[in-house]
């Protein structure tokens, strides 16, 4: 195929794809809780009754990575085990029991005029999730979208491409046994590249791109993409020890917020010391990094502590500043005051999640209302940014974008309000 | 100037901009009411005070208008009178008189693991907001953006230079005669279009594009732009007359809607009847549309009815039910149904506004529920669309948009939640 006829074919999957999932969409907006939940408790039962459908699709696409040499890392995110699709229904059953946010009307005010004025919650529309392999999130997307009331369709990486047919397949029985329509739920089945350029500009069926994966991924579409976009791009989150931190608390809180994971977005990539309590707190927190492997990236006053404690660490670059690790390292820097640790979260931060430890009233009140990320924090750990965490019961994603939905997405950041007008038969003068 | 110096060259003036904004933004962002209130009564004061300088400016600006050959419909619109300074001195004023929604922090919940959650409203950060000709943009966006805690980049018409730089010079010394950045309002000074095609990518710099003008702006933007935006690119807006309608009420309703004014962009295109009104309603609805001389575009069944009611009436080709005239024109349908008229609305509207006349409780709560427009009405005319009708004192624009905010955007549409999250030391299990 020609390169234009390539264009032309993924136009047409694209519409196809399109058209299905408005009309599924209205049909979707529309449903009862009960219908909807229907669904969910279905699809819940239909990923233990088919765990051998689901297997052998998912042993497809693992001989096929294992044939072209991914790694042993890959094949584990990839594999659908027993524990895995536990998680997956107990995470839908969840999802289940959360409460309806559709259709919900917020306070309804009568105007001088004799209408009355208020906003109704409603779904988005049709979300488009562009993602890379772990294939739990065609389940964990799909019922978010199924309880919001939206229709989804799904872009995996191709490395799943067998289980995620499989997984879409079951969701989409589960929404017909209920009465909703199967297209509610579709999958991109074919490989190609052209397809996603058409997806990431098919605004003419597309309400909301969510797309989650590397860096790479989230540039390429933000250069793109003209369907509007619900994403985050780095999560180089920030602790700021405060001159009137409590010394143990800053350790402990630091030490969680670094390494009680390493990979995720919300683990804190750079440590930020106020100058009046980084000869009492670096030492400490140093002790624990270096045990644990951590590698400390840091300025020459944080340099100068911790050599001076014997403790190892290297100089820190200019673009350590600006580097989202996601791994056992971490780059340190000593601030003159508050006013400068807000101006370098500011100049270096990704507006994730920022985080100050300390006793002093103000300033904590001043990092809450000064700090413009999706989650600023006083005494917790920067891990704690998490839909789950905050009670939004399962999330699609974070978002460090400035519009419609900041921090963790969960069901809400998947609707908006549109106004309802009641008349009684009312002109406007 | 060769392209290459012209747009490296825009590039830096938007830099320069972008960076004095950002700066702006930041202190704004934590202003304390009364001083953003003392800024918008000084900036009401200059604009009496400083009136015989303003008229000068916009003299320079009718004068090559004039020059140009511009007609005097637009010489109408550019011109800055008595009455439109005292119009924009009080609009000021009663944005002064709104609530601040910054800084207020929704309900704080605290969570099993003794982390309290919340939510407080911030600004978005800096708007840039791309206009045509009236000058009075320029105070009222100046205004509510001051307000909400936000910067701004205004640029307007090239026609509207002189008065822009004027009017944003008053914005500019109010703010600092409150002790708040002057280059909180900055006016993009230079006339080429390179500047805006630097402006609207900068993502750098700017958090959301807000512009203001014709389907021509709006779609070119739409084409180009990577900033966020907050947009309205079309105005079809649906008045459907139910089966169970009261006839008397849906013939001022649809009156209202179509003829207290063309131009608008919340005014009816398009009426829909339901085949069982139609034959009682439509004679008498035509009738004053005649009389106004509001040209009528009808399908075959409305046709029949007009025609045999010896009213004027055309036939509605194809196009007219995609189209917004903003004029003395409506396209007239007969549908066989309430499903017909929610699915004509979603195949033809624009998700604007939408009303229906009934006294049918599940036909007005069915196209409540199912029309997806940023305004649904029961029983009431479709120019109720409106900011300052909703009570939200005073709107920056109209969203057509699914994300961030639907409908009349005021001062909450210019702001955002982020988490706040209070803890007391506790780090993730």
């Amino acid at each position: 195929m020609s390169t234009q006829e390539k264009a032309a074919d993924a136009r047409e999957v694209v519409a196809t794809l399109g058209r299905a999932s408005k009309r599924a969409a209205r049909s979707l907006a529309s449903a009862p809780s009960a219908k909807k939940n229907l669904a969910l408790s279905t699809l819940a039962a239909l990923l233990t009754e088919e765990r051998e459908a689901i297997f052998a699709a998912n042993r497809l696409d693992l001989e096929r990575a294992r044939a072209e040499g991914l790694s042993e890392a890959f094949l584990d995110r990839l594999a659908i085990t027993d524990k895995v699709l536990e998680r997956m229904a107990e995470g839908v059953r969840e999802i289940e029991a959360l409460p309806d946010p559709v259709g919900e009307i917020e306070a309804l005010r009568p105007r001088p005029t004799g209408i009355s004025v208020g906003r109704m919650r409603v779904p988005l529309g049709v979300i488009a999730m562009i993602f890379e392999s772990r294939p739990n999130v065609t389940i964990d997307a799909s019922a978010l979208a199924i309880k919001s009331g939206n229709a989804i369709i799904l872009r995996g990486g191709h490395e799943a491409l067998e289980s995620n047919k499989k997984l879409a397949e079951l969701v989409s029985r589960a929404l017909e046994a209920a009465g909703l329509p199967g297209a509610g739920v579709q999958v991109v089945a074919v490989g190609d590249r052209t397809i996603v350029g058409e997806l990431i500009r098919a605004r003419k069926f597309v309400d909301v791109l969510i797309p989650r994966g590397g860096k790479g991924l989230i540039s390429r579409l933000m250069a793109e993409a003209t369907v509007p976009m619900i994403k985050h791009l780095d999560g180089i989150c920030h602790t700021y020890v405060d001159a009137a931190a409590d010394i143990e608390m800053a350790v402990r809180v630091t030490d969680n917020a670094k390494t009680q994971r390493y990979s995720p977005c919300n683990a804190t990539e750079t440590l930020l010391v106020h100058r009046d309590a980084a000869e009492a707190f670096l030492p400490k927190i140093g002790r624990i990094f270096a045990d644990k492997g951590v590698e400390m990236r840091a300025d020459p006053a944080a340099f100068a502590i911790l050599s001076a404690a014997e403790l190892p660490v290297v100089a820190a670059e200019d673009t350590d500043w600006d580097t989202e690790y996601n791994a056992p390292v971490i780059s340190i820097a000593v601030v003159d005051s508050l006013d400068a640790a807000i101006d370098f979260i500011a100049e270096h931060g990704s507006q994730h999640t920022d985080a100050i430890i300390t006793n002093d009233w103000t300033a904590a009140n001043r990092f809450l209302r000064e700090v413009d990320s999706s989650s600023v924090m006083v005494n917790a750990s920067t891990r704690f940014a998490d839909g789950f965490e905050y009670g939004l019961g399962a999330e699609i994603g974070i978002s460090t974008d400035k519009l419609h939905v900041r921090g963790p997405v969960g069901l809400e950041g998947l609707t908006n309000l549109k106004y309802v007008v009641l008349g009684h038969g009312e002109g406007r003068a």
